[in-house]
């Protein structure tokens, strides 16, 4: 089947605007590739679940626009996403003899694309990249925006960079080889688009929910596209998180926690994040911005998906401690992005005693 | 003594401008550290040679503007500028949970700038910095522009960052305690100031080296303020070294094979940009572009000011393939910054027999 260019996405940020393009079987087509900025080489960096499915075929189509595409293929899995592996993206351009106009390709997830942006922020101080994400959260979160950087052992994501791709290329197809829990953990950001932004979008989820987790390729695109939109508009009035980017963080805050504190990779972002929406919307419900029944609905559709909806129970103590390391903590204050109404967003701190209340609740 | 500001450089960069502030007595002035970002914490990053001679002032001077100042004292030199050293300002940052307001002091040389620049950079993908120069060639070169990084084993500073502090601070003060060694590299980069864009800068360093060489305050402050001027008016029209930038690595190509091809520490910077300016001086003759009696003149000043004019024997091919990893070179080509005419800069490549011409001429 020939390539299909669903639809394009504009980033505006100025002279570092780029497009999301979705569509299918665009990975291996060399028209997808065609406009970025000239070089001799080219660099794919992916990891070693992705690399058996589609590096051949990506380093096939890269081809004619590229005197070489060298190739990386990293460890899979958050746990990997250290200084020592992306020290590995640097010894392979360093061997290569690239230079400072090389291209990078970030083929796979949201630690791929992270761990490459960075790379690619950092090597000669700055080449180009281009996002290829192969899963869901990818796609939908991760390969957007500019954000990306490394875990340090005291901290998720605590050194990187804001620095944008050349292009995201999201191919739906890719999404059909994700196992049932990534496919569901991507679910887990779709489904934040509704609460902080646009409550029709949430009811579109809800009702077509199992064409989603049947990977349906209209309900694929539909919830790409929109899930892209939607951080496309807040990106583009915030690209450095100064204020409203915030706002995409929602569940984040318990996410972490919950992350950090049961150390990386026990469960998955999404799921952490799936669960962190829950533990957050209850704290919102507390603080008297959202009713019972919102909180019920928004668990209900996060359980639906395959995401789980109680934290892990190691204790307040350890949850306040993560928090306090998260960087949007300011001088010790811990602050929450909490929905303000149905459908809007808000960053606010909270009493320490409501926030232990409530992982006292949401917790096994 | 009163602190006593003597001149004001600014670095106009739109929205990351920023001052260089050059004096004496600046370092242990509280009023010196007045007007930046407001902050609850400040780091100072310092190295074991620099914090018994200065770091208790400056803790001191910066007390009444932070709540908290944590400082982190790193091994002294070139060797260390690397990822485990670096990593040391990110484990004190998340150690003490310093936030992404955190401001970042450099009190230091270059390495110190460097490595406190990139922390500042990537430490929640960005934080404020300040750098406080205490080398002449942090002052006139290393802390004003915005380049920041680490070496890679195969190559020195590959990974980094453009990344603009928020004020630079040089205490002339400061120069007093440096070893000659260091104060001649450092001449290095002043002398460097007059062939890429100013011979009657030159023409002063040639009939004032004794006085610089004795660091009489007025000297120094000329050499220093004139430094930053030439710096500052390249880097506001090239920050990000698209093109005239490039025109201040004059000696920079055959200094870093130097650097390289010994070991990074063996020589110092400025000693093998000294040597690498008379090399890259006898190219420019060789390609026509600048006469016998200009060579013969720039050896003499760089030899006056105690630095080295002959290289390294390491054999040409080593010389060739380090400049081959050389950021400035693309698609393998090596690029020379070149004297076009006594006064003006410029990149170009070489043919290959001539370089191994010059680096037979030029080695011991």
């Amino acid at each position: 089947m020939p390539p299909a260019t669903l639809h394009q996405v504009p980033i505006a940020l100025g002279d570092r605007s780029y497009p999301i393009v979705i569509g299918t079987g665009l990975l291996g087509a060399a028209s997808t590739w065609s406009g970025l900025p000239k070089a001799a080489a080219a660099l794919v960096v992916t990891n070693d679940t992705v690399a058996p499915l589609y590096l051949a075929g990506l380093q096939k189509a890269l081809a004619p626009h590229y005197r070489a595409v060298h190739t990386v293929v990293l460890p899979d899995g958050e746990a990997h996403k250290d200084w020592q592996t992306l020290n590995r993206i640097f010894d392979a351009l360093l061997s290569h003899g690239c230079d400072r106009k090389t291209v990078l390709f970030a083929l796979g997830g949201g630690v791929v694309g992270d761990m490459t942006g960075f790379a690619a922020a950092s090597y000669m101080r700055g080449v180009p990249f281009v996002q290829v994400p192969t899963t869901l959260l990818a796609q939908v979160d991760s390969s957007v925006g500019g954000k990306t950087g490394i875990n340090h052992p005291l901290g998720k994501n605590m050194v990187g960079a804001f620095y944008q791709p050349a292009r995201v290329v999201c191919d739906l197809d890719t999404l059909k080889t994700l196992p049932p829990r990534e496919f569901s953990a991507g679910l887990a950001e779709v489904i934040k688009y509704g609460p902080i932004a646009d409550m029709p979008f949430l009811d579109w989820i809800e009702a077509d929910l199992d064409q989603l987790l049947r990977r349906e390729p209209a309900a694929l695109a539909r919830a790409v596209q929109r899930s892209c939109e939607i951080k496309a508009w807040v990106v583009g009035q915030d690209e450095r998180e100064s204020g409203l980017r915030a706002i995409l963080n929602f569940g984040h805050t318990f996410g972490h926690a919950i992350e950090a504190g049961l150390g990386y990779g026990e469960w998955l972002h999404g799921e952490a994040v799936g669960c962190g929406m829950v533990m957050a919307a209850h704290l919102s419900q507390r603080l008297g911005l959202v009713d019972d029944a919102f909180v019920a609905r928004l668990t209900r559709l996060v359980q639906a998906a395959g995401l789980p909806v109680r934290g892990p129970a190691f204790g307040a103590d350890r949850y306040l401690a993560m928090m306090r390391l998260d960087k949007k903590a300011e001088a010790g204050d811990i602050r929450f992005i909490v929905i303000d109404a149905p459908g809007r967003a808000a960053v606010r701190p909270a009493p320490e005693a409501m926030v232990r209340d409530v992982i006292a609740h949401c917790t096994a």
